[in-house]
């Protein structure tokens, strides 16, 4: 880029509510989709929920023109949903797939804010999507951060993840704002929005963002945010049961005056410190009932086993077969599910020990930090290594 | 680092074979390589294959003095077996667990290299490491990458790895090797090694690697290797059933005339564009493999529902009560093991598919340089949009 030059990068981001058969008018909101990102013509449009492939690939044929460069991210058993448009080519792509994702036995728990089942998991996420972009974007010029987080602005995982990265939140920074109430991507004036799935917020929530950073020599800010406002920006029927995010991002060179967030050396700040101890008590009270789960699986298939054992018994005795022969399948059930259940909570317990030891290894640097004082940070490896055996050439 | 200065870096690598209750003189072992990591006092060592946390924290307590940082790396249910002690401080650790990882329904399978069935995903493997690589070590100093990569060196998975990543292998690059011929780290006069795990190498194989690259302005290059040679490094019973790695690294600032390894553009030299070649097939025929047992599977879950409709209609009408009761068990087996190899396969398919577009999108960006020439290269997102819409401020 010429110094003087600015950039301007527009984006576009929908979760897109595109489950089959379930999700209502899928495929016209697909369709007016496609027409709308073809007429706006975004730099990048980012799409989350796009469940069936068929979708993506009707997408692509009919945004092929105006956004030659497409991915659609596969991962799992139903896929990420996830899938992006670029006007521009796509120099590389990669995908992370999360250690921890909440409880395959329990249906999708409706948003109990007093009693969150899966709060630790939400801060491991956080804590491994920050990580992430820590780990991936250190010569970036630009990090952007767009999606449905599942999380409001003020819980644990959010403030994490800003604080852990020094991501920006497009709708705090900007001064040009248009959309919805309090930025809220879930409202109530959406047709597709049930105002169970409000719960305690019945003007709505905000739970997509549009999150950057520049990373070195380069200054990012954002112009203009937009939301949608419970129909489409024709005021048709909406796109989704959530509001669609468009960011007009300026970047430039970063004058002398313009710090560019830092890629944080130890966390001696005292936000970030706070923020670090929280999740590690997070993470630590899940972890313990991870164990308890884990153990008390394990008591039950202890239990299974005496039972079938019981049953073998009873059946070769002579005494009441029949009754044993039905028992006999739902003991196996009971050995099997709990064995599932036990194996399920031990990696769940790893995986949450796992990062308690990262978010540990963080604060104790940053106390390390703080116990020497600043003179003490530029002793990296490298450094140190010099001091103890300087053999010259 | 002062310009002048050689940074030496000793680094230790071992797969331990810690296997609680299997592997034989675990705990002698252990000890014995606890003393001899003391007394070397590296910078580094690393360790596979210590199953048993139990076995970590011992080392970490006796290692303490001369090692003061150690991390173990726990995740999924039976754990990575990994750890690392240092010398120096460890300013960060991060973690990732490989997308595919076999057939959890097949026992570890023998060295069948004419008909590998795991070789798919073997190379979805190596190039995850490889891409992990990639996207984490942008602005590292130095790469290392150490251990036991189950890949002999001319396997297409470590040609793959090399390639992508530009890491050099220290044993062909050092000009003071002393250890087993050839670098074997399974050799036959290893008391543990079974002549048969060797298959048709008889007198060895090379599994275990030091690979190591400079990122920027700096140059290294490995000046002495050794491995053990069957038995430990004071001619006693071997430390495990693979040798042990030791190498002297010399980092320094890089001369003008040694480019250090370039972290590739475009893949446009030919040897790269082959190994991608060959990898994007071998993945294919995985991908179309793993299709192929996901519907055969489908297939079967289908009659074992079929199974149990015919099993309760019998069961109601009252004929042959009992073995339609003694068979209704099996029948629910058969359902649910049939389901989860479904499952299973999809997730593989899922899994091979993204490996094959990433290489894919490689490969096609590779053909676009060729075709555009090398003045097309800088092409970049922020250069193309530069040109695109100037809006000079």
């Amino acid at each position: 880029m010429k110094p003087n030059f600015t950039l301007r990068l527009r984006v576009f981001n929908l979760n897109c509510w595109g489950i089959p058969y379930l999700s209502k008018h899928r495929a016209d909101r697909v369709k007016r989709l496609g027409d709308f990102l073809n007429m706006e013509s975004f730099d990048l449009a980012l799409l989350e929920e796009v469940w069936s492939e068929q979708d993506f690939q009707y997408l692509r044929q009919k945004l092929l023109p105006t956004y030659p460069a497409a991915h659609y991210f596969r991962s799992g058993i139903i896929g990420s949903g996830l899938c992006v448009f670029s006007k521009h080519p796509i120099q590389e792509f990669t995908q992370h797939v999360f250690t921890l994702n909440g409880y395959p036995y329990m249906l999708h728990a409706e948003y109990n804010r007093q009693k969150d089942t899966y709060l630790a998991h939400r801060v491991a996420q956080a804590w491994e999507l920050a990580q992430f972009i820590h780990h991936t974007s250190k010569k970036a010029d630009v990090v952007l951060l767009c999606g449905d987080l599942n999380l409001h602005p003020k819980d644990l995982g959010c403030r994490l993840l800003k604080e852990w990265t020094g991501l920006h939140d497009a709708y705090l920074e900007t001064r040009d704002f248009k959309g919805s109430e309090e930025g809220c991507t879930m409202v109530p004036k959406n047709c597709y929005v049930k105002h169970q799935e409000l719960g305690p917020f019945p003007l709505g929530i905000r739970i997509d963002y549009v999150l950057y950073k520049a990373v070195s020599g380069l200054y990012i800010f954002c112009k203009t945010f937009k939301t949608t406002t419970g129909h489409d920006p024709y005021s048709g029927p909406p796109f989704s049961d959530h509001e669609a995010l468009m960011a007009t991002l300026c970047v430039r060179h970063s004058p002398p005056q313009h710090n560019p967030s830092p890629t944080h050396g130890p966390a001696e700040s005292s936000p970030l410190t706070s923020v670090l101890r929280e999740a590690w008590a997070e993470v630590d009270q899940g972890m313990a009932q991870a164990h308890w789960w884990a153990t008390m699986a394990g008591y039950a298939v202890g239990l299974g086993l005496l039972l079938l054992a019981l049953l073998c018994a009873l059946a070769a005795g002579g005494w009441i077969r029949e009754a044993a022969l039905l028992l006999w399948t739902p003991s196996v059930g009971l050995v099997l599910g709990a064995g599932a259940f036990y194996l399920f909570h031990v990696q769940e317990a790893k995986g949450l020990c796992r990062t308690r030891a990262e978010l540990q290894h963080v604060l104790g640097r940053a106390r390390e930090a703080q116990d020497l004082g600043p003179e003490s940070q530029p002793a990296l490896l490298l450094g140190q290594q010099e001091r103890e055996r300087a053999e010259e050439q």
